[in-house]
């Protein structure tokens, strides 16, 4: 790489830094949870923040913002909840970052919420170099693709703070070993927190759900 | 984005152009067929690839590289196959480009295959703007991915030739939509050729490798 591109690079993170330290800031100070969500695209994002967003919101005030290069889809699906949701899109930009969610934050008001979710661009590689300020990342790993994926997508798992397994129930139908993915899992990050989720058996989300809550009250205290 | 930003990935861009149009000449010089996947993380690329190496290699002479930010674990399942097979760690880029492609040729007579593959880096959006100098780029769709990724990653869609449904046996298990799926492409892409392939039922893949055979025939005429 030329170093004039690695000057460059390097300056973008910077400024990213010190945006999302900003944020994460403010987002003390108004008392929100903020949680972000990135993956492969179809990992499942979308169906399981659907659900979250509808489940949580009969007891906390939640809100969030998703990522895509196009369309409003998901905005729409998302919004089926009932919850607060805006669409931020990237155009040609294989990420979100920390002043993308500053400028789509405009005029909400962040103290009258509980919890903040943040759906990233469907992306393994890009959006490990981007701190949005969030608290907590969530990294999706579905049954459909693999158990390999934490070893030839290191970084994303090395940046985010929980490990998602999503799909549990076609687990066996694409031949899924689990003990194979938490192996693959811990070999980049011994110890990571393992949260198995469905968005279509009936409980499917109660793990997830109750360490949100977890959290929650954690932050809250 | 600010103008300097603009400035260098311009001509990053160029830089790749220019390298992808020699490859390319050498490609059409030595008479080999070179053929590129892209797709998620998890679609299939390798799986549905090891088999077309499988197949193809008992008539043709084939070989592939594979792109992936670490490990050589698609290397080795893709030499299975019986193909040389060469790896590429792209460490914490997100695409192939066009110079790792020659510096990974080093050595291999072209003159002395017939087809060649190219299994990019497993990412929705950063490999749509980097030509490898190959003949034709598939572009996967898995059926687990749901049926509006073409509408929320146009420009790969756009950049490629033919899009391969993978996973199709599973089609019913995971609710996909074939008709809302192929809507979706025709609205990125009206009358794009789609090809429909399981890699796990028997001659799952024969529409793909009489596609391939076609194509084959008439670079060779």
């Amino acid at each position: 790489m030329q170093p004039r591109i690695l000057d460059v690079r390097t300056r973008i993170l910077k400024d990213n830094d010190t945006h999302a330290r900003a944020l994460r800031a403010d987002f003390n100070a108004a008392g929100v949870t903020v949680i972000s969500l990135v993956s492969s695209p179809g990992s499942g994002k979308t169906q399981l923040l659907q659900q979250v967003l509808t489940t949580l919101g009969l007891s906390y005030r939640v809100a969030a913002l998703v990522g895509d290069l196009a369309t409003d889809n998901d905005r729409d699906r998302l919004a089926e909840s009932g919850a607060p949701v805006r669409q931020i899109i990237t155009g040609t930009v294989c990420h979100l970052e920390a002043d993308m969610i500053r400028t789509a934050l405009d005029g909400w008001k962040l103290n009258e919420l509980d919890f903040l979710f943040i759906e990233n661009v469907g992306n393994l590689v890009c959006p490990s170099s981007y701190d949005l300020g969030e608290h907590l990342r969530l990294v999706l790993l579905s049954t459909t693709e693999g158990e390999d994926k934490p070893l030839k997508y290191p970084t994303i798992f090395n940046t985010a703070d929980v490990a998602v397994i999503t799909k549990i129930d076609i687990a066996q139908a694409v031949g899924f070993n689990r003990d194979t993915a938490v192996a693959s899992i811990y070999r980049v990050r011994p110890g990571m927190t393992i949260i198995d989720t469905s968005a279509r058996a009936p409980g499917g989300l109660d793990a997830l759900l109750l360490f949100l809550k977890t959290v929650r009250a954690g932050d809250a205290r």
